[in-house]
């Protein structure tokens, strides 16, 4: 039985590994969460969870000598749309993840996937992982910085460590304050959505699929960075235009009423030449289907 | 009264701190360590010492809280020679460190110096403050790390910061496994001091040099990253022949009789133009004088 740490459990991807992770055999799933959503099937021996605060160093490091799992997928992070970019937090969320790292290697953890994310990435372009990073935002200084400490400690103590950056994403349970998810609730409320002009290329995963590479990542012998995208990148607009269209609502998207965000590149894509050639891994669907999945849900969980 | 916190205040460098502060007018000192040291004069109303481990992040959180310094001096870090290259405690210094800084801006303190170290330099040369580094070492990492996440916060909190890069130091109580006093200590056993080619050009000051410096620098309003260092460039060789000669035992330095470590370079000096122009701080012992005095007190207090 392979015994499997998920710290942020309970989140928007975190949620989705665990689903995931449960669909593999011999796979025994420790769920670590501030909260115990009521999603949790009770009855499944192969899922335990563990209600705590990730940012509690002690209660964590105790729960990692406790079961001392064999792999380890760390997925908690400051939640909060858009304060996320600057919040002192961010600081917060480093030691612990130092601290969570420290535990894990020391309690003999030999395989660790820790997401990273497309905001160490500085400026406009297609990203390879090699590329020199100096991100600009305080919290690209952070997974930047997380990052770095975390693969010289692996490295010395030679622990098996993969860095997945994680590009755009959307699915159910996504935060209603970020884009698709937004979007969907103006519509499904009947209000207009003012947006930017929309040209920005970017690379959107349905969350299901986001799951499906880091489950596949933790178990594969893949280290270091690792860009996780669907290769299909879409302008925004496009992709508000699509949503829009399945519900019968292109007029509601105001393309271009609001200014841009400082800092919003015209182009922040993944070049997942690893992904495809290394991990193997293809995206399930596509941003048609995924779009199509997600407008259902919330029609179906709207408030 | 200004309140001035000094994390690491019992070790080489913080305590040359808290006796340099205590000269000054108008200042409390908060001593923070692991240990209450015997040389605590606890008559002295503007000397508190507070004995915790700086690891305790609550602890230091409830402390810094009470006292709510003005002024902060963080030179707490791992102590053990040769392992603070390599050892995975030193992510437990960036946390602290992080938390440490955290605690101080939410408590409003506005001045904060964090030693940084001529490890965050890489390769050979004479470094400047803006260089990039890149550092190889997990100690050097664990500094830059900590210097780019201490930068940003406090840039977004409206704090002043400043992070002096150390070089290389010698005096008084230094830790007896460093080259200075390992070696005194040798010829006072009357042993050998075996060394490398002693080729190396290095940049000593001896500490209460180095604490001078830091406590004119806290209370400046320099900000940002300043190398400190003594501008007199000496060969290894040159300073322990030095030292063997004050001591009448040039004999027992070996020159050539080790190899030099691995990422040793030629050259590891600062360029201290900004301490020169900006800090206008010189140091005031030679390095005849600054030996004279430690070998000075090594034989008053050998074991």
């Amino acid at each position: 039985m392979r015994h499997v740490l998920v710290l942020g459990a309970s989140g928007f991807i975190g949620r989705q590994c665990v689903s995931s992770l449960l669909l593999r055999e011999n796979v025994t799933v420790h769920g670590v969460s501030r909260i115990t959503p009521g999603w949790i099937d009770k009855a499944n021996m192969r899922l335990e969870w563990h209600e705590l605060n990730v940012l509690d160093m002690q209660a964590v490091q105790r729960l990692i000598f406790m079961i001392r799992p064999a792999y380890a997928l760390h997925l908690a992070w400051y939640v909060g749309h858009g304060a996320i970019w600057t919040t002192p937090e961010n600081l917060d969320w480093v030691a612990a993840t130092l601290g969570i790292l420290r535990s894990l290697v020391s309690a003999g953890c030999k395989r660790i996937a820790v997401a990273g994310s497309c905001a160490e990435y500085v400026g406009s372009g297609i990203f390879r992982e090699d590329e020199t990073v100096d991100p600009e935002t305080l919290y690209g200084k952070a997974k930047m910085c997380s990052r770095i400490l975390a693969e010289a400690l692996c490295r010395k103590e030679e622990v098996s460590l993969v860095w997945p950056r994680l590009f755009h994403m959307y699915g159910p349970r996504e935060n209603s304050k970020r884009l698709v998810a937004g979007l969907i609730l103006s519509i499904i409320r009947n209000e207009p959505f003012p947006c930017s002009d929309g040209r920005q290329l970017r690379d959107f995963l349905h969350v299901e699929d986001v799951a499906s590479a880091l489950v596949q990542l933790l178990f594969s012998p893949i280290e270091g960075v690792i860009n996780i995208g669907s290769g299909s990148p879409i302008a925004l607009a496009d992709l508000l235009l699509l949503t829009a269209r399945q519900m019968n609502a292109e007029h509601l998207v105001q393309i271009g009423a609001r200014p841009r965000a400082i800092n919003d590149p015209d182009v922040l894509l993944p070049d997942i030449t690893r992904q495809t050639r290394e991990l193997r891994w293809v995206p399930r669907l596509t941003v048609d289907d995924g779009i199509k999945d997600t407008v259902q849900w919330w029609n179906q969980h709207r408030v």
